[in-house]
């Protein structure tokens, strides 16, 4: 457990790159995220750099010609992070990570001597696109909010919301890796095998159910060896950091496809995640206790358990959804919140799914991503999926323009933020995830004609 | 679809490897499957082979030093495929695999004027070791056969064995990349929440329902761009070849968890494959008709459907399980068959998996991997997993040594096989998929006394 904070938490700590000491900044120098970007329309390499206020350090030019500014063991780490992923920097493990945080705080520092060569390696975030920051050996998508459970399951399963596992095992399914992709791109409407309600027959269509899910990803630093679990007491050290993530679904295609191996098609088509992986080591400031169980519920298993984790397991984050729909776009009106949770309300912490996930002894890699599953928290204010904001799409909402959703349209883009924030101390953020619903492909007409026979 | 045959098929084709002519070899010249190898106990690199005979082909040697005997297109093949993984040579496409197939058929017959440079590269497979042929980045596991699907519902969910979307939907979930390992690396027993019939709490243990799933692997060729669907005219094409698979199974953690994502634990600590991947090329003189659909079945819908599937998308290939305890081992006992199958029962074809798979956009990649999912057939002595075998575990299978099992104890080994033969053809053989379940991890003491609080 590596809650405790230290010198690269000061609230006083400023940069000489000014737009980093801007209060609203979701990167100030207590922050410093890790992501993987080249100039925008160039054919550049792909390589790491570091958020810091409006700016991007360039780690390979950094590694290139501003070595000297980082003493041994900070420097060995910044070479394993100047590649065009993050996987050989993840894999070395929160010693490393933490010597290349330090040094990174203390060159970026106002009055710091290494100013003048890490101007030179700046890069104007403007200016920058993304790639995913990391090869994703296995994407697995986790199940942790109890009122998500709670509320999609009465949808699914009226007489049978929550299953009797839910509060002894941190629910999770494999995903798929290929279809990540990061925020600002785009992706068409999926289309497939739908039964609509009465019909002897599936037809094959585009969704017409199509959701967001709000969601944590958090990215495995070390890995494990196959056959040997991760204990509780070692589980965080394996986490890298946390971006935020977009489990886009078409609610019509999964009640049709899921029985029993689970959710396939209605899901893996798109799953976007924000650039920035901000680290657990910056989140110390706003670990929490985890939501005390109600009574009547049982304590977790000991491999599940550990003193620490009661005490401050979860993350005091503020997550929020915005949706921005085509009229909205053309009139310029500003995104409309249509949720505001936070991550503290998760039944299990993300240190129990380390836990759980290798307890039979499945091995994780450097670079592998969880999804927490939906965070919707105990309010209606809180639900974090469209499916549960309108009860099952029975009931619209309305947007500020008075324009009504039940379901996503396309050229609808949702916009995930989260950001940590409390008095004394410099806000922690996510940055964004953006994505796009553009039209779904063409089906050819005798596609149509057989679906429907 | 590519059922066509050509002069690498010819029955009468005889290699200068003398050892490949022998009547039961698995690897004929007219097979030709590639892997990746190295001397055993070496820290030789990587690099893939082609099987012939008990000889293997070094692909890095041949690109170093017997360029000179491939034509242009497959010696730029050649170039793709002397790599540590085989996934840059599977992206090329199909045209790249025949021009290389049919060089590599050229070189190694007898009486080619190439022995003389190709001798030089062989390595006898009895002192090599093998890796997992490529980096593979989803894997895939399917739930082919309607037999298998309908003995295991009839455990899982007696009054609801078979879910109405089988027979419209090839059903499919996300496995672990991470845990596929090769023929012959032994794996502990996985430990994980159980839920004793009966009890009122999961107790963390061993599993003692251990199994074995015998499935076909399918790995991918050339993959598809997001958001662009493979229609199943090309769907072959896209499909470079087949390995044996065994999705071991931890059959009591599996109901526990598996409601309502899907398995996860049960099936992620290990899967195995074989190490030589036999070409869809290969394959083509042993194309059949999948089974006829019975009357009342629906039709494929047409983005399942082809002429050409119906004639001959099955692959007629017998398949079996071959089961070795420590007894036997001692006593040197040769394995004892528990199935024997045939790929030919699969309600659904592997161009069926290709097309549903990217039907809403989903992107496969180069070394992608499928499994078929069981392949029980329609007989009792084609049940393909214990748990069909034995009836959920309550009606023991004798050994031909008078030892008993249920499900797999401790240092037992079980070997895959599977080949093609047919009058007038050569056998095209899979090679062995093996493994070993070793004993479970201990578990501290102070799980135990907590799992049974």
């Amino acid at each position: 457990m590596k809650a405790t904070t230290n010198e690269t938490h000061d609230p006083a700590l400023q940069s000489w790159v000014k737009s980093a000491n801007a209060a609203g900044s979701d990167f100030p120098i207590q922050n410093l995220p890790y992501g993987v970007f080249r100039r925008r329309g160039s054919h550049e390499n792909w390589r790491s750099g570091v958020a810091i206020g409006d700016q991007i350090v360039d780690l390979a030019a950094a590694a290139k010609s501003a070595r000297s500014a980082f003493p041994h063991e900070a420097s060995d780490a910044l070479q394993a992070a100047a590649g065009h992923t993050l996987n050989e920097f993840m894999g070395l493990g929160h010693a490393a990570w933490s010597a290349l945080r330090l040094a990174l705080s203390r060159g970026l520092r106002a009055g710091s001597s290494a100013e003048a060569l890490l101007k030179h390696c700046l890069v104007p975030q403007t200016e920058a696109e993304h790639s995913v920051p990391a090869r994703i050996g296995d994407y697995t998508d986790f199940y942790t909010s109890i009122h998500h459970a709670t509320h999609i399951g009465s949808l699914f399963r009226p007489d049978n919301p929550l299953m009797p596992n839910y509060k002894w095992i941190p629910i999770g399914y494999h995903g798929r890796s290929s279809s990540v992709i990061v925020s600002g791109h785009d992706f068409k409407r999926p289309v497939g095998q739908v039964k609509p309600q009465g019909a002897d027959a599936p037809v094959v269509r585009a969704s017409q159910r199509m959701d967001i899910e709000l969601e944590l990803g958090v990215f495995v630093g070390a890995g494990n060896a196959l056959g040997e679990p991760i204990a509780m007491a070692q589980a965080e050290d394996h986490v890298f950091g946390f971006v935020l993530l977009n489990d886009w679904s078409a609610r019509d295609i999964q009640p049709w496809e899921y029985q029993p191996l689970g959710p396939f098609l209605a899901k893996n088509f798109a799953t976007t995640i924000s650039p920035w992986i901000v680290t657990t080591e910056a989140l110390a400031p706003y670990r929490a206790a985890p939501p005390e169980r109600p009574a009547g519920d049982p304590a977790p298993l000991a491999y599940l358990d550990s003193p620490e984790n009661g005490t401050h397991g979860a993350i005091d984050m503020q997550l929020e959804i915005l949706l921005q729909t085509p009229k909205m776009k053309e009139a310029n009106q500003r995104a409309a919140r249509i949720c505001l949770t936070n991550y503290q309300y998760a039944y299990w912490t993300f240190a129990q799914l380390v836990a759980h996930h290798t307890v039979n002894g499945c091995n994780l890699r450097p670079g592998d991503l969880f999804g927490t599953g939906t965070l919707s928290g105990p309010n209606p204010d809180q639900a974090a999926a469209l499916i549960e904001i309108t009860h099952g799409g029975k009931q619209p909402i309305t947007l500020p323009n008075g324009e009504t959703r039940t379901f996503l349209e396309d050229g609808d883009s949702v916009i995930l933020r989260g950001w940590c924030e409390k008095a004394g101390h410099p806000r922690i953020g996510l940055g964004e995830c953006r994505g796009t619903v553009l039209p779904a492909r063409a089906i050819q007409r005798d596609q149509d004609d057989r679906a429907t026979d």
